[in-house]
């Protein structure tokens, strides 16, 4: 019998459907009843992550805390947030329900010193750069940290913003050869791995078709670990 | 403020992270928050809905109303399901909670007769044929419905489960010619319309790149009049 899976989402709706269809793609199942339980939150109600770290808007921890609660009471085991910056108030969350979080960036962490990468860059938003959570969990691991320029977090938040959660996403609209400069100046910076560390940078690259060997997705990561959470076989 | 939508889900879970994409991408929305509130249970644990029909399995409808009693202490303001087979059992559902469900065969039979289609061919399961409720819901419109022929059933049949649901999704893996004849002979049958009528089908025509303008696709149906319910706009 699978762990029922609680996934806090709606930090953005689409990053949280593609986290629902890496678990379900990933799972080793041959019908619906060998597939895990999942109860999804998709709380748009929940104030923008990178505001509230710059101290622009309203925290989200209400909010966020709501959801987790909701997905407690409906049964969940355990939580997982497919949202980086989100995870900046983990611990406020964590504190108030009685389940665990599956944390986003430990788990990349892990599958990157496993991996032997020493030195990673985090593509993300401006909330998860002032949050330095990143760089304190890939230091715990010895990880050096590569951060993009100011202008370059500039182009980032654009295609996070301007495009992919305003519902922007044809392939032709989306500024590929500005990312593909980027993430070219990121590996002659000494980057070995580039962390799509934002949910909806993995969106945004498929798209893009630039996905390649040195791009980690740790929504795809954080699927994996749930998927093993729960009890299950990954495909 | 949007009403929060409830999805009992599961039948099976890709289908239903299929149906969360398509109210996702449908909504006119420029940022999360401008995004519809949305609850899902994926209730894996819910027993296969044509089997039940068959009398060869257990009944669904205590799993389902769990699920659906789960949703409404969640805080949804009205249900939809996504599996056709499973509208069999909706009336179980509905006596027992208080909260509306949109129902997606009736959207499809709206939608239908505003289109002027007069005769439309169900794909669906077994379980959905022996149901006969897209006959009756399709009949009280005055459309005329075609069904495949039990050989053409099986082969829908072994769509469903032995690819789609068993998760063997690669486009060269699946029956592409023989559900190209299919199709093309329930038009020469004097099918105006092709309902793909159970909700595994909008994905394996789109894997198999099948679809084209007669092809009716009920989770979109749905999709878009769950974002109409909820108060929102369709982009």
């Amino acid at each position: 019998m699978h762990k029922t899976i609680g996934i806090l989402g709606g930090m953005g709706p689409a990053a949280t459907a593609d986290l629902m269809n890496k678990i379900i793609e990933r799972t080793d199942a041959a019908c619906d009843q060998e597939h895990i339980p999942m109860i999804i939150d998709s709380n748009t109600r929940i104030p923008d992550r990178t505001a509230a770290i710059k101290g622009e808007g309203p925290s989200p921890v209400s909010e966020m805390l709501k959801s987790a609660k909701r997905l407690e009471a409906a049964g969940a085991d355990f939580l997982i947030i497919p949202c980086n910056t989100a995870h900046h108030f983990i611990r406020d969350i964590e504190s108030d329900i009685s389940i665990p979080i599956l944390d986003m960036m430990l788990e990349t962490a892990n599958l990157l010193q496993r991996r032997g990468v020493g030195c990673a860059a985090v593509l993300a938003t401006e909330g998860t750069y002032l949050s330095k959570r990143y760089d304190r969990v890939l230091g715990e691991k010895g990880i050096e940290v590569i951060n993009p320029t100011p202008a370059e977090q500039e182009v980032l938040m654009s295609l996070i913003y301007d495009y992919i959660k305003s519902g922007i996403t044809e392939a032709r609209s989306l500024p590929r050869d500005q990312i593909k400069a980027l993430t070219s100046d990121l590996k002659s910076r000494g980057a070995q791995a580039i962390l799509m560390a934002c949910t909806e940078l993995p969106l945004a690259f498929a798209i893009m078709d630039l996905i390649d060997d040195s791009c980690v997705d740790p929504t795809a990561v954080l699927a994996e670990a749930a998927i093993r959470e729960a009890g299950a076989r990954i495909r």
